[in-house]
């Protein structure tokens, strides 16, 4: 079922002690350069870097502590993969974190600095699916989607509230768009905290099936991926895509120049540390300037994990 | 006079309204590696990107009325720039900044931003003192120096004060070390609210005048200058290296290797943006851990101001 309020104030409750709430930051100068009043929620600094350390760990807490003792596993090479981490690292369990076998030797390490076991397998969907079933039928641990479940979307849907529990009445909120966990959670805090406000997000025109989606009513694929923010690149989810289709207003795709030129004015102005994906919707703000014009706008900043080695300008 | 206790505090309440707070953060992760409790001053985040808003601010406020609308002059090349600049603006006159022709264009940019007026001079010590004093002659503007200033270095003291009131009982503070004005007002504050805690500044091998300073108590020339720590390169000044002599305990050099990597953890890990300059304190911690095992350490992270086309990783 989709969550409630009821809900999402639990799931914050029970992830409070574990998390960061995370700061608001806003910037005079951005500001005057939009044309409206922006206040971002700074998820970067989360644990782990992301969001999405809410989503897993209020799935994980919401088991029973016979299943948290049976280990917990997911498939990932991103963010996810950490979450899980942390999250059973926190409640005292295993995490099998299925990687593709390319993934990237710094994602392996973040799971492996927080006791993760890592499971390699072929970089394809069907390889990670069968490894991740072959962990649960062998250890009996439990499976957690990295959005397309409602004890992480309830999770990801604390970032919104607390963002408008501290700002108060935003007329706009906005995200980023992947599978849709962060969105619809977002989308769902927004509808039953500020019924007036709208909430737009923003999607690569590089991976831009969430638009096709949102507009179809099915889950639709990309055209083409080829895009800077490779945290997008998932497609939605049913249960993300029933939430989506009724809880937001819609969504700007960008492409990854207009992506880079945002990410790097939050640098410069902000001062902090934000991946490609995360600037996305405020890419999408600066290239619908006017549809903003004077407006109290939330932006959700998703995180910090970004190469330093090999970043775009 | 030497700041008091008292004139740091008048300080602080004057400039109040017209600068941030800047937050304190900590890094589990950081602390773990460096084997100490380490709360990072967040001054990156405060007006133009860097603590030399409070110094100027201050000894601009400072002035009579009458003196304030005469203009405000000074010659810099960096964040005082930007400073002096701000405060200007702030009580409604004007900021002649002499800048050399060589300047870089994002240092203009951040000037003009702010309504300063430069005037450009030959890249020569000489040639900024000489311009400035025509301005003077001609306009009766007060010059503010960049550190060897009382009223400066009260303005940068307030940085510790709201460091320390907010995190308590440090045993150790640090501050890199350039002209000595952050330094000197860091060490007043420190002396003053924390007697029993030691100062230790940070500063880069490719710069390392303040060291020899210290230790013969003249006014000494780096034996090189090669740096990537743009800030320190200036020689302290009569005041500051009075206050150094008296309450610092010591100065650690670092190479450009160890200040790199050190900016690339806080980068890593805090997810914030800071300058090369403002990493040499930690940068010296990292470098003499067993010194500071299991103590509560403050560093004072000094500005964001870093060009992001030219990074060192």
């Amino acid at each position: 079922m989709i969550p409630t309020l009821q809900e999402i104030q639990e799931a914050h409750d029970r992830i409070k002690p574990f998390i960061h709430r995370t700061p608001v930051l806003t910037s005079q100068s951005i500001n005057e350069l939009a044309g409206c009043e922006i206040y971002f929620k700074c998820e970067n600094f989360q644990k782990i870097g992301a969001f999405k350390a809410r989503g897993g760990m209020n799935s994980v807490l919401k088991l029973s502590h016979d299943e948290q003792q049976k280990g917990i596993t997911t498939h990932s090479s991103g963010n996810h993969a950490q979450a899980i981490a942390l999250a059973a690292k926190t409640v005292g369990t295993k995490a099998y974190i299925v990687m593709p076998s390319n993934a990237p030797i710094i994602k392996k390490n973040g799971v492996k600095a927080l006791d993760g076991e890592i499971i390699e397998c072929e970089p394809t969907l069907e390889a990670r699916e069968s490894t991740v079933q072959k962990i649960i039928d062998e250890k009996g641990a439990t499976f957690v989607h990295p959005f397309n479940n409602y004890d992480v979307i309830a999770g990801q849907a604390t970032a919104a509230k607390e963002l408008i529990e501290e700002v108060g009445d935003l007329q706009v909120v906005m995200a980023p768009v992947g599978g849709g966990g962060l969105l619809s959670g977002t989308a769902l805090t927004t509808h039953y905290l500020l019924p007036n406000a709208e909430v737009i997000a923003g999607e690569p025109e590089g991976a831009a099936d969430a638009i096709l989606s949102f507009k179809s009513g099915k889950i639709e694929k990309a055209p083409y991926i080829k895009t800077i923010a490779d945290g997008l690149l998932t497609n939605l989810g049913d249960k993300t895509l029933g939430i989506i289709r009724m809880y937001v207003k819609d969504i700007i795709t960008v492409s990854d120049e207009e992506i880079i030129a945002a990410m790097r004015l939050i640098w410069e102005r902000l001062k902090i540390v934000i991946e490609p994906s995360c600037a996305v919707p405020f890419a999408a703000l600066l290239k619908q300037k006017e549809r903003f014009a004077g407006k109290k706008v939330g932006i959700i900043l998703t995180g910090g994990n970004v190469d330093l080695g090999n970043l775009p300008f």
